[in-house]
């Protein structure tokens, strides 16, 4: 039961809703075929209507059994290649790691709107202190940094990731290391860490090379 | 392993988020208590400072084992909500329908800030028209008919919620059931009855006099 996988995604750079269940399909060892559809571009806005009603990216599409399944959200899209691929332990295989695992995707996935309109990801490029000084910015960085801390010292059993070996938390917090590389906010020597690990990781850096190709 | 559940949550006349989770326990049979943090008061802040780092309602306590865990974001108390109680069906059984589910739970998770914002939940009082002409609201408003129509189309079964019967999606969306019916946007036939068939859930009647009665 594999079909065939096919991940709709947003340009490289820009991406970061995209950027997550990429890494995830890639951590479980998925074959997938990756559409690119560039945003910001004159035709993004049709492409993307005709994708999906949501009209966004990432949108996965399953054909498996001669049915088209379609989950059209990043965090949905994660959650479902936990189902297809058991196996691979993309969350935590603690139940109480997991739920915070799963905390932490969620309040991801809903929230920190500041750091994300005024510091948008732009992959490996770099605007030093560039927003960080609008409303709300400082304190959902904050927050940040003590989430990854309080998961790093409850549950990372002494590795770089949140939860000790990469999982679906490290690719939804993913693209925040991006940006933090891009808008160099001052951080904590644990944070610092963590973004290291998550730069050196072979994932992010496929990602990243291909960002900045522009592919 | 059921150990003692504690639910925090927001004044239950506005606080959207506090109500998914809640309704998704209940849907699950599950003994908890409830501890109610008044928002948009003086003690408001410094209570849900207290309470955790994230600063938001919804929380759920869990002591089992001498352990305490404490999930914090709607989503993923859902989740955990459905791990624990395995036989609950609090997700859809069938895969295909239960990746939708996930999809349409977590693009509201995510999404529909327009509509959150310009049409605040204020249960049981009527509104009629305010805030629907903002910008994003009416396309927020159309995309969640059609979502609707196309889960119960596919795979309702002829029941009248999302999925047939009540789950964790129909928790998400219960909010905007009660923002439809204060604000009172133009529906379709479907989207009509998928409000009744909402209204009429024994457990949104329960929250909904709860939120009249301010308690
Ligand atoms: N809830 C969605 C949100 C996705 C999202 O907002 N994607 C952006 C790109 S990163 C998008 O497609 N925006 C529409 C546009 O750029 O026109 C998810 O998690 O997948
Ligand atoms: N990601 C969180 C968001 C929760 C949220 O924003 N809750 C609101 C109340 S409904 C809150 O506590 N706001 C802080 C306040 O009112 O001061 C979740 O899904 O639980």
């Amino acid at each position: 039961m594999t079909g065939r996988l096919t991940l709709y995604i947003g340009t490289k750079a820009w991406s970061s809703w995209s950027m997550r269940p990429w890494l995830a399909l890639k951590l479980a060892n998925a074959e997938f075929e990756e559409v690119l559809i560039p945003l910001r571009e004159h035709g993004t806005t049709p492409a993307l209507k005709k994708l999906h009603g949501a009209a966004k990216v990432p949108v996965l599409h399953h054909e498996v059994n001669g049915q088209n399944l379609t989950v059209w959200d990043s965090l949905a899209i994660c959650e479902y290649a936990n189902e297809l691929f058991p196996d691979a332990g993309l969350w935590p295989e603690d139940r109480e790691a997991r739920a915070h695992a799963r905390a932490a995707a969620a309040e991801m996935h809903s929230g920190f709107a500041p750091l994300r309109k005024n510091c948008p990801m732009d992959m490996a490029r770099e605007h030093p202190g560039r927003g960080l000084d609008a409303e709300g910015v400082a304190a959902d960085i904050a927050r940040i940094e003590a989430l990854w801390a309080e998961a790093r010292s409850a549950y990372g059993a002494g590795g770089r990731f949140l939860y000790g070996r990469p999982t679906i938390a490290d690719c939804m917090y993913a693209p925040v290391v991006s940006r933090f590389r891009t808008y160099q906010p001052e951080l904590s020597e644990t944070s610092l860490d963590y973004v290291a690990a998550v730069s050196d990781w072979i994932l992010y850096r496929t990602w990243e090379e291909a960002a900045v190709k522009g592919v």
